[in-house]
């Protein structure tokens, strides 16, 4: 396991030994792109660029955190990867579109996502645009079908389209991306801060979790512990990726170090300082792991990716 | 009833007499503003423009033909309106989200919709491409929301969130922007713009007619005849608009008038010619009203809107 941020930090080191998380993020990941890659494989369309330009970002280089933390809530409460897999694809497209409208040349004019040119750069603007209006599409369009395919269950994929829409669009993450360019240039304070955080990185990996949880079958017990931990992670990413933003290394962040501050971004780690703000991500991925104790061994994988969000190097 | 661009062919002003659509489409225009007001009303959001600029395009004057569609082949096949309105607004903030997009700097450039600045025009572009954004991740979270409200039926809304999903991405909607976006300035064959015009337009309100039809619990007969009539009155929408993108007035459009040729466009008026593109669209509509025949004196609004479609001014 790589050695993040917080790797001095002696309490978040406790089960690494139990556990091979790099193992078990090798091979999820592997499974969802496979099932990614397959979403277009038969398409007959047009010749246009519209395809490629969403398969150009969708299939680069990717934590699929989102993805996964799908399927480890919907494992940790008994469920099927298979059974999720549509869900968890779903949450990487959403993803998806939201960096590439976020790069565009109105929002934060990124040249470069991933270690590549971001999807505008690749194709043009326009191409951008609409690559992003797709992938967001395509994501209902998955849920749906899973859910029509299902038939027993239909209630249920109601309930994580309704989920997932409300986590992404104007009372999430759209709403946080919104704060985000309106805050350019200004001074928030650290509550305004956190809001932004919570809507725009926060409520898509907290309903990540959720998903995962109520198609899986959770309990009302388990869905409501997830969700915390769901919360708690979510918030700790975007404290992790303030950080990122200052310490990282560019080589593996793929963007260049102090983007944010190039923007005049406030930032957890401008408005709190560093120390403080590692003390804040090792808080909430404390109540993270306090939450899901009640899975036992199962656990584990949820426990490790908690770690994982605040100890990454990208 | 206005006069339109096919006001001289006598079959197509028959039943004006027995169906005052004039009366019927502001009392279902009335009945869908009044829940697209209703959508974010009570909304607990930070205090940014994204809900504003929103609201601003959504509830503009527009004819609201997707939704009226949608509500008349529900009723059609016995459904009632207030089943199927989550899903008549859905339709309209999806079509609201693609005229956005549409207007983009990066994309068509317009400065005037419904006789109004744009919305990156009154807002920014930023602000316009997350409110599109937002107004499409909100259809699917209202049709969610109603599928599981319902309970009884939630297979039907499943899928018909498959089938909005699939007439308005990659393989729809905005497959056809693509097209019209990568084809300006080029030549393009008849065939090719027929396709493009089948998705860019025809799909979404094709979709409408199905969606009603679907919740409206429309036998396979029903769906069958109702899907044809959707198809062809789609195709007949994009044949009208080339020709009044041609002859209309601009203070009817809310935009100039040759705005296509400005850009190059290739149309129907400039592949076909005017009269032939006259007598294409008398004749999808002849197809339509056939379809439609099984439905009795119920058919009258489907058959009055077909009409409609081809001989508005706007």
């Amino acid at each position: 396991m790589r050695k993040g941020a917080l790797e001095q930090n002696p309490s978040h080191q406790k089960t690494v030994k139990t556990f091979d998380l790099e193992t078990y993020l090798k091979g999820k990941q592997q499974k969802v792109n496979a099932a990614l890659v397959k979403l277009w494989e038969d398409a007959h369309t047009p010749p246009t660029p519209l395809i490629p330009a969403m398969q150009y970002s969708l299939l680069g280089e990717g934590k699929r955190l989102r993805p996964i933390l799908c399927i480890a809530a919907c494992e940790a409460v008994g469920g099927r990867e298979a059974e999720v897999m549509p869900a968890a694809c779903a949450l990487e497209l959403i993803h998806t579109y939201s960096l590439i409208h976020d790069d565009l040349p109105a929002m934060d004019d990124d040249d470069f996502r991933r270690a590549r040119p971001t999807c505008h750069k690749a194709f043009d603007e326009a191409t951008a645009i609409l690559a992003g209006d797709a992938l967001l599409t395509a994501a209902f369009e998955a849920l749906a079908d899973a859910g029509r395919r299902e038939r027993r269950e239909t209630l249920k994929w109601l309930e994580a389209i309704y989920l997932i829409a409300r986590a992404a669009g104007c009372f999430g993450m759209v709403q946080g991306q919104m704060m985000d360019v309106s805050s350019e240039g200004k001074v928030i304070s650290l509550e305004e801060l956190k809001e932004l955080q919570q809507l725009k990185t926060g409520a898509l990996i907290e309903a990540s979790v959720r998903t995962g949880a109520l198609l899986g079958g959770g309990s009302s017990q388990e869905m409501a512990a997830l969700g915390v931990y769901g919360r708690h992670i979510g918030l700790a990413f975007q404290v992790a990726d303030d950080i990122l933003n200052v310490e990282g290394k560019p080589e593996m962040l793929g963007k260049p170090v102090g983007s944010d501050q190039a923007l005049q971004k406030a930032t957890g780690a401008s408005l709190m300082g560093l120390e403080q703000a590692k003390a804040r991500a090792a808080e909430l991925i404390d109540s993270a792991l306090e939450e899901i104790k009640i899975f036992g061994t199962k656990k584990e994988p949820l426990a490790a990716l908690a770690r994982y969000v605040i100890e990454r190097e990208k």
